[in-house]
């Protein structure tokens, strides 16, 4: 695996969720498309979702000694609550991209600070699935 | 099941944990009394406790497949941090009414704020063990 | 008497004012189903309706003098204004719980705050007249 | 009556206090200003002065059931400190204007913010008494 | 009359509020020492107590017709939240010494800011019904 | 020219940019109203328009030394944002009059607080264009 | 033309101011490889730089007349301050993305807010250069 | 000794310091009055000045080896910053008194918190020399 | 066991994750000391590792059954954030020290305040794996 | 040119505006002085004054084209409100001194902090015309 | 002298003030077991107490004269207020442990932030008398 | 003695401490150059360091007896804490600036705000020891 994406808490309900703010694909038709993308510009992309800070954490932590080149997170609602999931980026010491299907600076107020951002490449948000097929090219033209 | 009950982090403490402000009830004892006045008002009553936001989560998720029709949720420290359990219950659509065993309101500056309030029918709190009793009245009285 | 109901500003508004937020009951049919639930439940109930922040202080007052056993309070707009209002409850030292037809936590930051909700011994809100009987209920419970 | 007045806390001090900051013309003179340009439009405008929040709402409530068709109203120190006065206007749906004498984002912080100005059409400060008669034209312009 | 002494809400349940607080005297056993003093000070001390804002503002504006010399206020709850009150003493322009039993600046956070002690000559607080008599002394030398 | 208006950024957008909330009168149909409105008043009215701070405070500077009388001045985004523009204002000494066409105390919050408010006379929001022909009417008042 | 690029102030300077932060690459090479992507695409590219506020504001109104589909803004300094920036790309209802060569939310607290952010589509930030060639991408996504 | 008074920093300046806000009696004349009112009313009045905080809290530790009953305190500016000093006053469990000659709440904001307040019994302040005499019946009231 | 020491989110990376800022040793070398000083004197120490809030609340519930007699606590990240943690540790009602590898307060400022240190006897931080040494001689200490 | 002069928005207004706070002379006097010493200590000062934020950024990046050795600015009103600014001297390089002619720390808290600050060699403020021949004074020490 | 113990204002009343929170052992005696164990330990220890912020600084600048290797301070109420005993300690360059005998995070909140922290190894608070002896061996490990 | 100039904590230390941020002169070096420029422009200029405030307050007070015609402060780590200080100044009547070596403005956010700022002619900051050549020269065109 080259590229892991993290999916956060919340994101297996994709298509179900508030789809006039999120869009109706599942999380399976993204993780396809990414996938398929991948396999286009020739790296192998794996995924990953949970519910669960500790499991995600345990999860990057993991990439680490499986040889992951590069991250795309997307931490749900813990990415204005978890300094824990901040480290665990940091700690790992992999190159990450902070991905959000919508756009959060435009919602509440509490969603516009993110605890993840300041240890990540870059951030890419607001545009429904495409936010991660866009992050998938971004941090591959970082690796390269 | 018509009603789950979800308890959030130290409940299972009830009883145990600083009596003078929660009670001497268990957490045995009060879902006993949610099942038996559910019983009497016509529903049923499931209950869950966990320590883990991402348990409480998955639960939450779950009650919607199995076609809950409402939710009591008492999430314990997480009231007051987690964005995710808020996004979980906005997410599933289920009504739902926030109960506390103690007034937050007269304790600690820091557990006046509720992520869950806004998503929610309404909130129960003060009034120890009948904080779930009169919830589970009052999401029943909205459900009919 | 043995539970006075305080209703405050705009409350004899109901069934006209913002009737999406507050329902369409009028003060008038709550309080008739508040002096029902009382006669089920073996107590009187007597309620009360005023504009001003000095009558409602002048009614708690007296309710002390009276031998009222409990008070239900909504305050209305002066929830999140009124320390005399609080100090006037706390003063006579009477059980109290504090009443909102509407959800105050999802509604204008500035509503909520409740200067009320310390000195009570709790705060029930949402469920439009229902949180009255609610209410009710709660109080009698901490009684007896 | 088509328009009503309404003075709040201490303007019946009006050319008394503090002059330097606002005018030497009495609350009658302003009224009488009104009336006379209120028929000059084709309008009968009423008038109301209370040092009480409670007396003013009541007003505001009376007002609607009397057919007046819009409110100019100055709140005095209620403006920064009264949610009830607000929820009041709100709870009417009389189209309103907010008036002051001094201009009130001059003065100290405290007078900068208006609890009332989210529920009104708008807002007009700073002339002195003429700030009444300009509400009164502003208010007829929307009416027609 | 040369000094009015005005005592504002809640002040009436003096000796059965929260005496280890405020104390055991009465409201009246307090405007008795105050008169009594004025008295040996060769002055005629006058009192009035109610628990609404728009009544004591109405009794400081008939002060100042009255010829009174001097105001003392124990604003109670309305220490803090109206601006209304402040504006009045500030509006009839009459020396004023604010007067508070407790010592403010040693409970809640919310009662240490005083809209009224900026318009005022001083402030006297900690004393229980000392305050009240210190504070005249107060006022008297410097109407000297 | 006797009185000058000026109209900030984005304002030349009008009846195109969110008429629910500004209106569908172009800026051309309101400074031919205030223009007529001038003449009927016995005054010549100036306008003028730019996106750019810059040139809004080379105009007002110009103002000064062309005899310009007064100013009205809707600094659209500027309001919130240019303390120079306000310096500008102060510093020619010209009477002014803020002007909005919506109710900026009913928007977001960072459209409340205005830099220019306390060096002009007064402040008229909320009535469309309208706004603009009453600022007219009020600094005529002013300069009589 | 059919997306029109806006750089804001500073960009200019671009491969010589900061490059440590902000890369080698002139601001002429980035908008070439904008204007080729566009060929590849399918779509012609425009650009603009300024380093004033009210220039920008006057394109973005051009742009809406010129056809143009979709903006791509990196406001720089702006986009912490101006409020009229973000009005007019709201005014002109074009839809737009924005772009910054840094990751902003692991700068200064300062530049950490983005008053544009809510009224684009979305945000792609710490990328460098390949931060508009995503952007590009983002919003011909979007206008399919 | 009974009764120490403590003045800090730059009251030594009495009668020379902005004497429009402070009166024009020196240090020497306030010292007088104390001692002449305290041998008036029994008791024998010493008094301490330094601009040295260290010598202030030394000389509050003296006092209690002393077997002074009482203490008045003038901690001039170090009211505002000094928590070593309300250490110093709790410490010691000597009954203090706070006194002010200028009325600090009607002063720059930074002079209206105190963190000496809460330590004492109460606080006496704006009535020039007169506080301190004030504050010597104060605590002797208190030490009965 | 006598002493439990919780490691919490990402401790298990010790040796990898920033080494400048937390140094080399690993979380077993750490370990390995706390147990041959335990044994040194004459206490058993036992540990657990989770990067799980839930987890580190379940363990922390066990220990107050297993008789543990005392907490050393190292929340990592979940210090700043959990809410839930802290009840877990007062609920349990054991003596706890909070330990920290790196000087807390002398990084980011989301990093100086703990939601658990109000409920703990004490903390120690920024000395490395010493700061646990020194916090398990602290808690012995404490437990004689 | 060796030292560029730049006056921000509204300095062109010297000795005009609010004389009281900034002097009677006028700009051209000011450079006039500035040239003079610059003669006297041999190098050759330039001078520019506009009134747009995007002017004076022009102008500053030309400067490091020309050769410019250091900036002398005094912002006016942009000091507080200018990311842009401060970006642009930044980005040049080149060393820079800050002035204002008034104490800038004791007038409007919203004067008292400077964007560009943290950007140049230092802040020279408070001495009128002055200002500016310290700071070039003190620009040149640092050039030696 | 190897080590400097530095006492701050109020701690030589050690075994006098509210010893429920700081215990009853003198400072005497906790200089004595300081002394004690640092002769166990192979290293002299030495130590001062002040009440004056300016005698501290003068003792711990000295300090570095006489080849102090290392410092244990408790500022007491210092702390929370002096930037000018941060710079001494950073000046100088000692490696320095904090000290506090209460746990201070769990007092008011004024005591939560200490100015010292960011420039010590580390802070040791809540062990009464033992803070000091766990910061000793703490700094002898870092000597080492 | 004409100017005095005044040192406050820690500036004994010019030359050892952090040379990186202030330089490498001593005081003494500074005191020489100052006073040498006081003899080239005709002043006689003494000096005086202190690490404690009450010494600094006593010094500003004596300078006015001996007849000082203005002082030159820095008051090091008291410049943001020091209120007492600030009350020396203005209390004395003297002429003053203040001095910093450092640009303030350009460090950590608590050494931005002077609580002496407001109460001289105007500071000067981050020309290391030429800051005070500077201010010698500015307070005698003042003087003039």
């Amino acid at each position: 695996m080259d590229i892991l994406v993290l999916h956060g808490p919340n994101l297996n309900l994709l298509g179900v969720r508030e789809p006039g703010v999120y869009g109706s694909e599942t999380l399976g038709d993204i993780n396809g498309r990414l996938v398929a993308l991948g396999a286009e510009l020739g790296v192998v992309v794996g995924h990953f979702q949970s519910n669960s800070e500790g499991a995600l954490i345990d999860r990057i932590h993991a990439a680490r000694e499986e040889g992951v080149r590069g991250l795309l997170i997307n931490p749900g609602g813990l990415t204005h609550t978890s300094i824990a999931l901040r480290d665990a980026v940091a700690g790992v010491g992999l190159p990450a991209v902070e991905v959000h299907l919508s756009n959060i600076h435009a919602r509440e107020e509490f969603r516009h600070h993110s605890y993840l951002a300041p240890v990540v490449l870059g951030q890419i948000c607001g545009f429904g699935a495409d936010s991660y097929l866009l992050a998938l090219r971004a941090i591959l033209l970082k690796l390269k």
